[in-house]
């Protein structure tokens, strides 16, 4: 038997480098998050045998660690959103969700899944899943109560309001506050064994194995210690997640995001899977994107705040997503944003409440000085922002009149988030390119037989970091696994 | 004999697939344009048997149809800087290339490139590359001369000039006018078919043959219609340029080039080197950056202008390199900007004469009403931009004093930088990650063994849009062909 270290994700196994398979099975799916329990659920019940291999001790991946929120919609809407009296059309939902991937959006995707949104809601349900039915209005980051549906995106919020009629289309899984994910990934994991999926814990990939048609064939997995080859005889699903966790990967592929320092990760997202899919000829898409938040609500009032520059400039409406936010933030030049407020809208961030007040004053002039502006700049644009506001106008940056208020009582501060002043969070959105239906696609588009992905290991519906809302990974995850354990378990 | 439609760039041939050699040699380069031709240099003084293979019917690649402008300097200064009064430290010209690089500039790269500057354009001189040693002062796009030594980048302007003593680097082959790339090319191919490179003309490279053990093997190449199998002892090396021909993998991979409707490429830049490196598992870095303009000027008086968005705000320091310009112009919201001139600044922009005049006016509120920007938006920023520069300050943006001109004589004109109305260059600066010596990289930063990359085929020097400058992809192509070409010569 060759030594463990023999083996790399970044490098195929030849087949005739195996020394015999130590198990056989028809769909070998890697990961078990969100993805790979969905996947596993579909091969079982495509008729295959399949086999999962977890890094983790532990089913549920990063999903388990997340929100428990779907992003969901289209066909006049799930039967939640009806019930509160929004109507959601496909088309809608399909022009928000074209604006959401930005400018490498993938069409036939995004066609996919508005027309199937509502029906995968259904079918988490049907899996056991269970959502509360209620509707919780405000603006949230993560619902604190156990509702069911919410904003949690861009939609109320331009261009997307322009080009697409705002629903709220955050299914979150019925859990009071944080963990939601949990409650997510038990109900599926245990779905997927109790369908028969065989899965092997504290069993981590090392490579795929590749035939001398360079089909994949099976995966070495590291057991106890030791090689493990597993065939597989129909195919081999990807779903390990991103590459957040591996800080080389995201120096080399996506290194803006290390300006977050907190991993939206259970501590595996170390790219194994796409580097697995890279050792075959796949390719990758948006590599260098990542979803990026800095909290600054709640409480909901400093959205009634104006972010500006060292110019004095404004640069964002303020009152769309908070990752959209946060990527206009990040880009300013030297890194250096504040978030301007006064005494009636002024509260900590409940999530970051150390934030630090970067200047305090009785008059903008005040806090421009301590900022160290140019003479007038902070001035001009509260001045011109407050004019317009009172009118109810925001003819610059289009921020909604709901959020629209002249910045006027004393005293006022400038909230930092220059670099190094605030905590962000962060995942990664690049990853494979596949097709809908999980196929992972080489250099020229061409599908790599034997090979499927799913999850952040693939590039999917959540691909742009100004696009992103909270629900778009766990519903892009959840039905793409799906179809992605469906196409392995067809293959042969 | 396996039909043509079998081997594709994307798909590695397994040797076992190889009926049989039809020629074997040390090295193989893919490519005659700047990397290949170098790369061909060096392995042939290594004593190597070299064969190369070419797509067109002529050598000369892309590079053929460039300025010939090689961007050098550090230790000092090259001779002709210092003969016209620039010193140039190679600290400076590493601090320059490093802020050139953008997020993902690559330390090593840099360091070796600034250190050996002097010597590569020593060495190029040496291969009968002729340089009339000549300084051409102003700001252009391209010399109009066939003077050597210019102003190509940002060296001048903020923030670069705060971070490294600036100096001319732009050193172009002697040439009236456009066309010192054909004169390079000529020379560095004559001079490696005169050291003995086999030259292969009209050989389309297909695919890239590996072993069993994965290492890079040999290529399988299109002569006369047929497949041809050469074996490459020691290596190959991929020169193939980048992939701006490709409209599908732009499409994929670096979407907002499509901005640019026209290619800078002599039409071969089809991404199958880049391809052919993803099939064997190489890793790619950037591939979503690209090179473009907008050629605003010359008239060098229209620098002198200020670029505006559709919320009248200014974006950027309008004397920075156009390059740069060009990518914050392509990135403002709507894809709208106008470039505000006055009557003394106002001339035709030479490259695009038939540039749009979006609105004129007796005054700077006239032209804001016709472009139909919010009220007092544009004048607000004309008056404050005036204010400052007729103090020769430019405190928001940075523009240096030279270029600061307050623009107040009626007529007034906004010409149109608006998505549709002006025509961009672009090619793509993404590509295969490798070591400076040009070892091709896994996904875990581990060479391929027998591959090898330079030029646009690799993500090199040049790898941000936004910190591009005339002259790095030459001298990228040049210097790092070389040492790709060293390697090859010494893999076994």
């Amino acid at each position: 038997m060759l030594a463990d270290k023999t083996y790399s994700p970044s490098r195929a196994c030849s087949l005739a480098a195996v020394p015999g398979w130590d198990l056989e099975t028809d769909v070998v799916v890697v990961g078990f998050g969100a993805a790979g329990a969905c996947a596993a659920i579909e091969a079982c019940q495509a008729g295959v045998e399949v086999v999962v291999l977890e890094v983790a001790g532990v089913g549920g991946g990063s999903a388990s660690l997340s929100g428990g929120e779907v992003y969901v919609g289209g066909n006049g809407g799930t039967d939640v959103q009806r019930e509160h009296g929004f109507e959601d059309a496909t088309e809608d939902f399909r022009k928000y969700l074209m604006l959401a991937g930005g400018p490498a959006a993938d069409a036939e995707r995004v066609t996919i899944y508005a027309d199937n949104g509502v029906a995968h809601f259904n079918w988490l349900r049907e899996q056991g899943v269970p959502f509360k039915g209620t509707y919780l209005p405000g603006k949230w980051i993560e619902p604190p109560t156990d509702d069911t549906l919410l904003w949690s995106g861009n939609e109320k919020s331009w261009p997307y309001l322009e080009q697409a009629r705002p629903a709220p289309r955050g299914h979150t899984v019925q859990f009071v506050g944080w963990g939601g994910g949990q409650v997510l990934m038990e109900t599926l994991c245990a779905r997927a064994e109790e369908l028969g999926a065989q899965v092997r814990y504290d069993s981590r990939a090392l490579a795929l194995v590749v035939d001398e048609r360079q089909r994949v064939v099976g995966v070495v997995t590291r057991e106890a210690g030791t090689p493990r080859f597993v065939r597989a005889r129909r195919g081999v699903v990807l779903c390990a997640g991103g590459f957040i966790s591996n800080t080389a990967m995201v120096q080399r592929f996506a290194p803006a995001a290390l300006e977050c320092e907190l991993q939206v990760s259970a501590g595996n997202d170390d790219g194994a899977g796409i580097r697995m899919g890279m050792s075959v000829g796949a390719a990758t898409l948006n590599m260098q994107e990542f979803f990026a938040t800095l909290p600054f609500f709640p409480p909901a009032s400093l959205v009634k705040g104006i972010f500006i520059n060292e110019r004095g400039q404004r640069f964002v409406n303020e009152d769309c997503y908070h990752g959209r936010v946060a990527h206009h933030v990040l880009r300013q030049p030297n890194g250096r944003a504040w978030l301007l407020v006064d005494n009636e809208i002024f509260g900590r961030p409940v999530i970051q409440e150390d934030i630090q007040v970067a200047a305090v004053g009785e008059s903008w002039e005040e806090v421009e000085q301590e900022l160290g502006l140019p003479a007038g700049a902070l001035v001009h644009t509260v001045e011109e922002f407050n004019r317009l506001a009172a009118q109810g106008h925001d003819p610059y940056f289009h921020k909604t009149a709901e959020w629209l208020r002249p910045l006027t009582e004393p005293p006022f501060a400038a909230l930092s988030y220059c670099k190094g002043d605030f905590q962000g969070h962060a995942f990664t959105l690049g990853g494979l390119a596949t097709r809908p239906g999980g196929e992972v696609l080489d250099a020229d588009a061409q599908p790599i037989a034997g090979l499927y992905a799913a999850g952040r290991t693939a590039c999917g519906l959540p691909r742009w970091g100004e696009g992103y809302s909270s629900g778009l990974s766990l519903g892009d995850s959840t039905f793409f696994g799906r179809l992605a354990g469906r196409s392995a378990a067809a293959g042969d």
